[in-house]
């Protein structure tokens, strides 16, 4: 029986080495989590632009719509075992104590979803105080982030 | 009359220079840009993981929430005059016919708009099938972008 099984885990295993062999790099993880932070000051970019001069609703809506789309869809992927350190686009800037302290980096990363679902719900109110007002409160949740898990630059 | 608009118009000029002063460079909207591109990437490179591998829908899901969010949230505004040449993260492989054929432009992002759309309306039905018909037609709206507007690496 322990060798039947044995088996079933090898013949598993070597049918889905053409999938392993596309594995990403670590370098190229390194390079998506950094793309995707940028495509995050990006997005921060347009809502403050909006925010300081003309406002227009549906920018605004769009720009909350990726870093929603980004705050809940799978960050925590970008961070396989093995890069911790690397160079993507550059060095990474991440602290070793992410990978250690799946606890915290859950809380923080449960703080940055909500703050984010709730910026996208005040944009469509077209609300500009509401929106200057969580919008605030998404930058408190990325700066606690940085603090526990990004080397200071 | 004309005076009076004259002196609106200056001070409205002078009002608006902090925000203007705030204006991100061109470098830093290539680098936008090119990040970006690299989050879509990113999102192909899970939902392939899915088809070759073990489907689990709701990463599918996330990964088309993703693209369809850049898709339909404002790309065109990553492409401001003067970012036809320049260096974000590396040197831009734009060609400069993307800044003068604006029809062309609007005719290849509505295609890739609607094939996101579609695709994220697909991932919710959980059918790998219909995800990866559907993926293989926004796979050709990236394509046709590049063949036009995107130099040869």
């Amino acid at each position: 029986m322990k060798n039947l099984r044995n088996s079933i885990v090898l013949a598993t295993l070597l049918i889905s080495l053409p999938a392993l062999a596309q594995q990403a790099k670590p370098e190229t993880f390194i390079k998506w989590r950094q793309s995707a932070y940028q495509v995050l000051v990006w997005n921060s970019y347009r809502i403050r632009s909006n925010l300081e001069g003309q406002y227009n609703r549906d920018d605004v809506i769009k720009a909350a719509t990726i870093i929603n789309a980004l705050a809940n869809g799978g960050l925590g992927g970008l961070y396989p075992a093995g890069t911790d350190k690397g160079k993507g686009w550059r060095d990474t800037t991440v602290k070793p104590e992410l990978f250690h302290d799946g606890a915290r980096v859950k809380e923080l990363a449960g703080n940055f979803g909500r703050e984010a679902e709730e910026l996208l719900k005040v944009a469509g109110s077209g609300d500009a105080a509401a929106v200057k007002a969580q919008y605030g409160k998404l930058s408190q949740s990325c700066k606690g982030c940085h603090e526990d898990f990004k080397v200071k630059e």
